[in-house]
């Protein structure tokens, strides 16, 4: 078995664990930097570990399109090719098909789809997508699912609730390395279909759990409710990988409901649109008031960017469409992500995870509103 | 006297010196990355360090368009708003003024100018140039100028260099801070009018000289013969230095002629489109023999991009429009023209320019060929 999972400490259902992958031991819970491409955007992998990114995220549709899996295999696996020696953890197309692909059709054998780089068609199996992984060599692959949008009939839930799992059997079928596969729980917002989803992939026993289908446009409560509908169907002794989210609130909400893992595009793309985290909320250095501001972007915060440059500077760059702004603020926002989990994680080895999450609901009303201003990137 | 320059060894007409400025001692013959905007394009301050960078120019053109150089000032000067500690120098905007403001108009005062951003109208004379630099709080400033385009004719270059002199005298007048300034010879590729332009600069005794107009355009050999006749009318005892080049022939043959210092958007600029220096000339990593390319880049080359990099993986990011693509690239290729200056400096140090000049001719057929072939960045 390629993973081990160890949980070190509980906290009402919050869990401080340790994650034994072939590339290094992961602190959960845990907040994974997204390399779509085979690189966290704009970052070096010495930087990423510098502000503590423990394991990454990479996206198989996207490198399965470019450059092409065979090259990666090639170059002796995804880690080699891009230079990071840590836990990668590898999504399975599912969500990228579903969302980014045009013109794709279901059929027996699996997903047709055409690339949304030059529109040339592909299938995607569970088992091509299985191998696949196998051949970037990730810690942790994911099967491939069905993921509906928001909102969805309950018809087209029920359908893809029950291709999932057809396709979480077909996948472990197909494994022929000992990868960590992960099954994702689907059921969009309907109860009893997310309670069938996690049951029926409980029974094909994964090493970890994904839940799905979640943070695509639905109201903040409403993924709270499906968390507390699903998570405690999971196995408490396997982790549990919230996809896709990453909005510091709702982290911390997911892991007091017993969630592990997370991942989100939040920090480097709102970086390389001007936003930054703070704890009041988000910050939109393009903002004509910045631009004689000389203090730091987040006063007290001991990042590279708060320590050495000023707003103003940060204001200039980012208005004069210089990289050097995006890396900063990319900088800034994934330091902000990664050390609140490294609290998280600090909070419940001392039982006291409710005092954050109540200080943090006290922050929240401004941070929605900041969040509710600006839109969602 | 805000520079003091010493020649430590001469080899032939090339010299080994050191410039002594008020932020630290820059070994010349230097390399000058170029930061127009308040930074080097991609890169952090430590990392330029890191890579050997002495000193770094900014754009007074730019910077008084954005931010604004009285917002740099309220800063506490440009060091300390872009966080680089070393050595600054800043040219005056007459080269940007005659080659990118739209709509341009010489009066008796200055020269009247449309902004490149918005289409405002501006006016730069001679007075408030320097005070422009002076705000800045550079180490050495230059003179407005009047840089003619190639090919200009004769009456057009007469009155360039007679304006130019003029404005150098209306400069020195204008000083009120103790910050070097530099003159600039102009005059074209005609040799009387360098002459005359050397001469009437040389009579005003700035601390230092710069020879601008060139590489505008003209053929490399025009360019070198320009230098013949230019260099040898310089003060010996003040450092010289050629404004915009950085071709790595072009460089070797400039110091060889007397030339102590350059800069050039060349390693920046193709970095950002995908191109790298070798020591046989340029290598576009686009190109599609390098997709299962798994060496580096330059074998043999100790920069961070060489030693944990393959070729195929920075073809995939620059394909990808990834950011970390052209960071590496710059990397690359700041360290190639850093180091070139360092064995530059150590060839001065021991006689032995000569040898590297010829190796480097051995070469440099296959260089231009390269660079003719992929034009000029």
């Amino acid at each position: 078995m390629a993973l081990r999972f160890e949980i070190l400490k509980q906290d009402g259902a919050a869990r401080l664990g340790r994650l034994y992958t072939p590339h290094g031991v992961v602190d959960t819970p845990v907040f994974m930097p997204v390399g779509t491409q085979g690189t966290v955007k704009a970052m070096t992998p010495e930087e990423l570990r510098a502000l503590g990114a423990q394991m990454i995220l990479a996206n198989t549709y996207h490198l399965y399109l470019r450059p092409g899996t065979e090259i990666i295999r090639e170059a002796g696996g995804l880690h080699r090719f891009m230079h990071w020696d840590g836990p990668i953890l590898t999504d399975s197309g599912g969500y990228q098909v579903f969302s980014l692909a045009p013109l794709r059709r279901l059929t027996a054998e699996g997903v047709i789809f055409r690339s949304h780089l030059d529109g040339s068609e592909h299938l995607f199996t569970p088992e091509k997508v299985v191998a696949l992984q196998e051949a970037l060599g990730s810690d942790i692959a994911m099967v491939l699912d069905e993921c509906p949008p928001y909102p969805a009939s309950r018809e087209e839930v029920t359908a893809a609730v029950a291709r999932t799992t057809a396709w979480a059997e077909r996948s472990l079928a197909a494994q022929s390395a000992a990868q960590a596969l992960f099954g994702i729980v689907q059921g969009g917002v309907y109860r009893d279909l997310r309670e069938q989803s996690a049951r029926e992939l409980v029974a094909l026993d994964f090493p970890g759990y994904a839940i799905g289908g979640l943070s695509v446009g639905e109201p903040k409560e409403l993924m709270y409710q499906v968390l507390d509908w699903t998570v405690p169907l999971l196995p408490p002794e396997k982790p549990r990988y919230l996809m896709g989210v990453g909005h510091p609130d709702d982290i911390i909400e997911a892991v007091a409901r017993g969630v592990d893992m997370f991942d989100c595009v939040l920090p480097t793309r709102l970086g390389r649109h001007g936003g930054a985290l703070t704890p009041f909320g988000r910050l939109n250095i393009r903002n004509a008031c910045y631009a004689r501001d000389f203090g730091p972007l987040v006063p007290g915060c001991d990042c590279y960017a708060c320590q050495n440059y000023s707003r103003a500077y940060l204001h200039h760059l980012v208005r004069a469409g210089e990289i050097l702004g995006l890396r900063l603020l990319t900088t800034h926002n994934l330091h902000f992500l990664l050390k609140l989990t490294a609290e998280i994680r600090a909070a419940i080895a001392r039982g006291e995870l409710g005092l954050l999450r109540a200080r943090w609901r006290e922050r929240c009303g401004g941070n929605r509103t900041v969040l509710e201003a600006e839109g969602d990137t």
